[in-house]
């Protein structure tokens, strides 16, 4: 243990752990500027909070570098684990006040804990198609509750992982992960440009399906094959036309009133389950 | 035209239109106000914004009582026709800056026109179950873009509104009517206590259906009949289980990955479009 001064609003440390309770501390103010896409990506670091959450990236051999916890918190089992997991790893645990970790997470109830993660690789090299016979693929896709859920669905129905084409939604900001439920963290992310990734899906097996009004066949009748990729588009513009030209499969869900969309992240799931269901998993 | 001098911020009006030019103006002060829920409730008073929504709301025989234009807003056929519309009815037209518009309905970048709306009667009474085949209903929603979305998928679908039990996040907020996508002033909304609703409910044909995983019934298997009630529970704690009893029916989905839930709006969808299929509609 070091015997040189505590930066500004630390306390020494006690049983490995740092304890923080100045909101100017410079390791409040670098983790809460995570919450910022920029500091993010120059970080390379995103946040992530509540116990489920890191419980679930733990599970997925996900582990925080840095733990901050609240002196508010409950004990937990699976929090004494995660702590002497982090530790073990050579990472930092941090513990400070309920309003401290408010001002980190931007939330007005902050969870007991919070993490801070490396981003993983979201080039295409991470997908491996064979191993899902779902996979999502996003265009455009702009809001980062609509990105989290989809991350959220395609954990559900089983799917590898998300694709972001073109410019979407940070899928490592506080509210897609938060959306994502954990699913941030078990399924595989990628990012690539449309003219990166279509050569990359017709380089090996893979059928690429949207739903649209354009030449489309009833969701609930088409042949479905897998790997199955599922494209939705932006959720003001729907997907480019020559975007649509280029599935193999165009399919149309029923539409009674007014409108004639569905909310991007909902179109996914509907399409997603029907995927499923089609492909007799 | 009276000669008594302008409210602060406003010049004498032109063409039946109200100027308003300062940000401190009552009136934009109180349009303002309507963000806010206790001040929303208190008005009767609700905010719509956008061409498109404005326009739905009209076919569906709702008139903003006051329409606000933006200055910078492109001309366009229907905005003229729902201008002549709501003068007709004594309705009044203000015309402001963008500024002003973006700090009134909280939007970095307004739409060219927003409206404000009379609250509509949201008691069980306004619920016709014989009008449609499928009613949504959602128990403790908090999320007003979980229940924007709901109205949104509402509509496609076919149903005739949405019911929200207890104590759940309010259709008629800014973000709510966002998500709806227009289906705010399409879909029925009506709120009570479970207490009222479960009697309201078997006073009168009606399946009630939750996603559950007690004792419950693959989902693509299940016998739904109209009229259904696709209930789904709060995001974080799911329905109680004397709810989920009450049911007529309970349903299950794949859940393939490690999360146990669905997102609440994503739920309702996959749901409803299961017994849209599953009622030959």
């Amino acid at each position: 243990m070091s015997s040189s001064p505590q930066p500004p609003g630390e306390t020494a440390p006690v049983s490995g752990r740092r304890r923080i309770t100045g909101f100017s501390n410079p390791t409040v103010k670098a983790i809460r500027a995570l919450r910022d896409k920029k500091h993010r990506k120059g970080a390379g670091r995103f946040l992530a909070e509540g116990l489920r959450l890191l419980t679930d990236a733990r599970a997925s051999g996900h582990l925080p570098e840095v733990l901050v916890l609240s002196d508010a918190r409950d004990p937990h089992p699976l929090l004494a684990e995660l702590e002497a997991a982090v530790t073990a790893t050579g990472g930092e645990v941090l513990e400070t006040t309920p309003d401290i970790l408010s001002k980190i997470t931007g939330k007005d109830n902050p969870q007991g804990v919070a993490g801070v993660f490396a981003e993983f690789d979201t080039s295409l090299a991470a997908i491996d198609r064979a191993g899902a016979d779902i996979w999502l693929v996003a265009q455009a896709l702009r809001d980062p509750g609509n990105l989290g859920t989809m991350l959220r669905t395609g954990d559900a129905i089983g799917a590898g992982g998300l694709i972001l084409i073109d410019d979407c939604a940070d899928p490592f900001g506080v509210e897609a992960v938060r959306a994502s439920m954990g699913a941030v963290f078990t399924q595989r992310i990628a990012r690539a440009p449309w003219e990166e990734f279509l050569p990359w899906l017709r380089g090996g097996a893979g059928q690429l399906v949207a739903a649209s009004l354009r030449d489309a066949r009833p969701y609930r009748e088409a042949p479905y094959a897998a790997p199955c990729f599922i494209l939705v588009g932006n959720e003001s513009r729907g997907l480019p036309e020559d975007y649509e030209m280029a599935c193999d499969l165009r399919v149309t869900m029923p539409m009674k009133g007014r409108a004639d969309s569905l909310n991007a992240a909902v179109a996914a799931a509907v399409l997603g389950y029907e995927v499923l269901a089609g492909l007799g998993r």
